[in-house]
């Protein structure tokens, strides 16, 4: 008990630094009237935004509650509300600060640099640290209510369900903040930037752009709020199937102390991440990537020391386990287990950063291309995108068996909750970026001086690399922590054959020759599965292509019906613009979002009609692993292309010099065909790529609950 | 030996039937002297590039040929000699004909519809026959030359060797001559099209644009000589695994009469492909695709007939079969088996049909999306090339099941058998593309009335669905058939477990439990399989917007150097683009080739030095299926997108009508955006996507050569 105590003290502590970081931005100066009036309309679209999508998941959250109570039981239930509304909590809060933090960014832009970063920063940091703080106490508090208070062990199956709908209730609100946040995002960018950019030739971010506001809005509830959602799912799920791992593997008091593991080490990087964050301080060369890294690299490192002394101390580093299965090891390969989490997390950071980077050689390929077109710019930079997921691929490949050898299946969950436990750091340098870009658009609408528009700038372009690195973060960690889901799947699933009551649905199951290959519903198992992220990517495409030509549509009407727009002497409603796009998004999400809840109960039950129960199971198992393996290669490719675009239009503004030594400025030809580049890559990478993420997981989640429902 | 004497015979008469087509042709009327200097041009330039190619994958094949000698057998060497040879001879004599029919269409064309059909289709059905009849034919003669001549048990592991790197010759001509072929056709095609259509604003085909002969050589390369080498290896491998499965799976009598059922099979569609062929035949409604499909038809139906024919006459419909496994079934079921290959066969063409074809919803979709720019044209795009690939995989899915259902793994390789049969007919459709493509280039080139021009576009148009129908139908069983392959790698193994000698690799492996999901090799496996199309993909990608870029650079020279020939006073230097092209798409083609042929020993090698070789083949199993999984969804996406793209832009050529009534001409800002995707689809649907089909073959094929070689 007293390790709960301080698992839960330490989840405090983020909730106590968020207040702490909440008072400190809103003590900022909000600059002027103009100023405050375009963050207003900004704050209030967003609210409206959230306010609407959140209601329209808790209709389906009701449903699933009252599914979860009658199948399973009120503890269960009770699990699936604490992780919707905390996940739902954790976006909202952090939305909301980041909408107030942009104007106060961009005033603070106007004094200096640091200044800006440092509200920028702070705000992201109240984001991550209330990603992290939350999961952790969301599932330590009800763990804590479900053991020491209603007095169930730890290892009852009662604890477990409950766990596990918590996690269900993270992914349900992260499937769909995730891909309405990202249809409504990408549909006011590439609209606007079509109608504004394209066909009336005003800059972006223009006040005459009726799309400008809904562009800042499409900002935060993108990046923020819905990445947000994404990595407290994974850092919950990830958390959740650990402990499930650990109850089934492990027996007596080495149970409770590994299902107490993930949670502490979640709780030692709550602290390493606050401490972390004071680390990120300009220096003397002005690198604002550096003052980020700084950060990032003190908390990696303090993590390790925490996790050494977890493990030397607190476990011993040569006290012995073995799991049911018969793998043994020492707690000491715990230790380098978490390591190898580190270092995954750390290579997949460079990886992402050469594929989506200015200076290397991809994103130069693509600017190269544009020279000679858009044609080639596009099939450029689908090239680098299929290429960027080589490496990414080849390091999971790596920690996978790493990890295992050291300390077998256990051991990859330990990797794996090690590498989300820094969740709380990597938010914050995501949730800095829709921030900076928000300060910038604010900038440029209210008219400030050019001085502090080159500032946001130059803090919004570090936002576009920290974005682009979160999502290669966001991503291979999703793959891993769906690959410990799956673990998870197949442990309960032993777990239930072993304890089958006779005539039960998992009597006589042999999880040993089950997932064979060579048997045809594995086979077709994992083609199912393996098309799932290419329907649910196609489908998010064409929503993003939807709802930006509606956009188009409204900004057309507008600038037909009201003549003043273009001459500056009449206000644009960008009211009407938020509320289509709010409308859009919120229809476009519940179909695609629904595939993967939907599939593993359709594909159980058909093949349940046609076949043996095995032959179920065996092919649901073949889907989960199915979507992780597409979903791994469809979602980092659209990540990693998509910023590589955007970095390779971005090489055009301070002039690219082509491989003849001509210099192509904005403006030119080679210019407007790196622009289509970005214009594609925009759904690419920010709502088909990052929705593939909690897709992945969902399936493998909800593939869990299957079991503990057919197991009721 | 009857039956083996009918196979040979039925095979012979594809030849004869070539010989004859072949002759009918070239006695068609050559058009005038213009007419011939140009198809000339083509002729020479296509004759220089194969033969270059031949060179080059003679070196390769002559280190290969020398290692199967030496690690396997003389008969294994001779074997791999048998398929590469013959593959190269179906791909050469089709190519040949093919340029010599592209300038006899065209003056056909200037008497009448149907004349200029018929040349066309049947300088296809050269091509067709070829590939079906060569290697039924090479397969049927080796196999009769080791039992019936050397005396060897068919089920002798000598034969099974010899047949196995039969099917691997294949594979290497096939993958090099997709890559190579893909790359020189796009190379030409998108350089061709930057330069003269958006640069100097000439259009395709025009005779002052010095790529236009290399785009014409690149058609006939790539559509002609790669099809016919992927189709030549499918069908050769399908075939030979088939015969692997039946010799493992059956004993006696019966292990040899199913080892003869697929080249029986086989052999009769050779008879009604050739029948098939005599139903195409302009009907009184002038739908040139109604008379392919007549054709076609024609030959499914035949086709079934002959297979009821063949399980209840020869195999005796209620004759019982059972399978070392355990499976067992009565030949009907065989007879049900491959009536589900032909209908996968005509769901596929239907469905890509569909996503490819102008009438419908997806290209409809393209075409709308153009008109608000190039940026939501490519979006949408992508959205299509993803979303088709459901449908064909639910197919795939769902002909697997049943086969399995009905006759378990043999089930499946005989369905698979059976849509290959169809192999004739298929490749006739599609190699009639190219030759209507180049009768158009040359009616342009040779300033024919623009009555011959209208006709050959006419047949073009058709050609474009029946290459986009095709390529559905490659990939479908070339999926398939690798599936049928990784099933002789896992029988395979089985048997050489069973029959291992003590100390030998294969010793204590249990197949059974070898390819559990929860076994972290076979996750790494799964996972590097998966990246192999994707990381293949990107390579290709590059490749082609490098060679196009070479292109792009040698016609901007000549226009340079010789500024008569835009003014049409000065001829300009075709042969140097063609050579360019040859040298780059050759040195291009190599790296990416290897690439799946080392990767199973690579991994196998590796996964042997770090674990057991029971991970080891577990690891090598699980990537084999890898690729498959991943490769069939990256095919199918490239190639229905690249399709879809192409017939987008040709929606514009007759006007489009968008959603507001607007219609859309050629040379509108719609119409350019359209042609940026159009661009993009190039290399996606000739280079990248059908080259996945040889390396998904190439690696299992290359995994079984692998257990051969360990057993020896």
């Amino acid at each position: 008990m007293s390790e709960l105590l301080v698992i839960i003290v330490c989840g405090l502590l983020s909730i106590a630094y968020g207040a702490w970081a909440i008072q400190s931005v809103m003590a900022a100066d909000a600059g002027n009237a103009r100023m405050q009036e375009i963050a207003g309309a900004i704050q209030e679209g967003a609210q409206a935004y959230l306010t609407r999508q959140y209601t329209t998941i808790a209709i389906v959250g009701a449903v699933v509650f009252v599914l979860a109570w009658v199948l399973l039981s009120g503890t269960a239930a009770i699990g699936f509300l604490i992780g919707a509304v905390l996940s739902g909590v954790a976006g909202f809060i952090g939305m909301m600060v980041s909408v107030r933090a942009n104007v106060r960014t961009a005033q603070a832009a106007s004094q200096s640099l640091a200044a800006g970063l440092e509200i920028a920063f702070k705000s992201g940091a109240v984001t991550g640290l209330l990603v992290a703080g939350l999961a952790l106490l969301g599932v330590a508090v009800y763990y804590a209510v479900l053991t020491a208070g209603m007095g169930y062990a730890p290892t009852d199956r009662v604890v477990i369900d409950a766990l596990v709908t918590l996690g269900f209730g993270a992914s349900l609100i992260s499937i769909f903040a995730r891909l309405g946040g990202g249809i409504f995002t990408k549909g006011a960018d590439v609209g606007g930037d079509l109608v504004g950019k394209v066909e009336a030739g005003i800059p972006e971010d223009d006040p005459r752009n009726p799309a400008t506001i809904a562009d800042n809005v499409g900002d935060n509830v993108g990046d923020c709020a819905g990445m947000a959602a994404d990595l407290f799912e994974t850092y919950a799920v990830t958390v959740v199937a650990t402990m499930v791992l650990a109850s089934i593997f492990f027996s007596g008091a080495q149970a409770i102390e590994l299902m107490l593991l993930p949670m502490v080490i979640g709780a030692s990087c709550v602290v390493t991440s606050i401490i972390g964050t004071f680390f990120v301080k300009l220096g003397a060369n002005e690198s604002i990537m550096g003052a980020l890294y700084k950060g990032f690299i003190a908390t990696a490192l303090l993590s390790a020391v925490a996790l050494a002394i977890i493990t030397f101390f607190w476990l011993g580093q040569g006290t012995e386990y073995t799991t049911t299965s018969g793998t043994t090891f020492v707690a000491r390969h715990l230790f380098y287990c978490g390591l190898v989490g580190l270092v995954v997390t750390g290579l997949i950071i460079w990886v992402t950063e050469y594929y989506t980077g200015t200076g290397f050689r991809p994103v130069r390929s693509i600017a190269q291309a544009s020279v000679t077109g858009h044609g080639t710019n596009v099939i450029q930079g689908l090239a680098v995108s299929l290429e960027a997921t080589a490496l990414p691929a080849i390091i999971i490949i790596a920690g996978i068996l790493v990890a295992h050898s050291l300390a077998g299946l256990f051991g990859i969950a330990i990797a794996v909750t090690t590498m989300l436990a820094l969740a709380g750091m990597v938010v914050a340098l995501d949730a800095f970026g829709p921030v900076t870009d928000n300060a910038g658009g604010i900038a440029e609408m209210a008219d400030l001086p050019a001085e502090v528009r080159s500032t946001t700038d130059a803090l919004d372009a570090v936002g576009n690399t920290t974005k682009a690195v979160t999502k290669g973060y966001a991503i291979g960690s999703a793959g891993l922590g769906a690959l410990v889901l799956f673990a998870a799947y197949t442990e309960d699933l032993k777990y239930f054959a072993a304890n089958a009551a006779p005539g039960s649905v998992f009597e006589g199951i042999d999880v040993g020759t089950l997932f064979n290959l060579s048997n045809p519903y594995v086979v077709a198992g994992l083609l199912f599965g393996g098309l799932l992220p290419y329907l649910f990517g196609g489908i998010s495409m064409t929503a993003v292509g939807r709802a930006a030509g509606s956009v188009v549509e409204e900004v057309r009407r507008q600038f037909k019906e009201k003549p003043g727009i273009m001459a500056g002497t009449e206000r644009p409603d960008y009211g009407r613009a938020v509320d289509m796009l709010t409308k859009a998004a919120i229809k476009e999400m519940i179909v695609p979002s629904l595939l993967p809840v939907l599939s593993p109960i359709v594909v159980f039950f058909i093949v349940r009609a046609v076949a043996t129960p095995a032959d179920a199971f065996a092919a649901v198992g073949a889907m989960l692993l199915g979507v992780i393996v597409t979903g791994l290669f469809v979602a980092i490719s659209m990540t990693a292309g998509g910023g590589a675009w955007d970095n390779a239009k971005k090489s055009f503004e301070d002039g690219f010099v082509d491989k003849d030594g001509t210099t192509h400025l904005k403006g030119s030809e080679a210019h407007k065909a790196s622009v289509t580049g970005d214009t594609v890559g925009d759904p690419y990478k920010d709502t088909a790529g990052p929705a593939v993420n909690p897709m992945i997981k969902i399936t493998n989640i909800v593939a869990l609950l299957l079991l503990a429902v057919l197991a009721h």
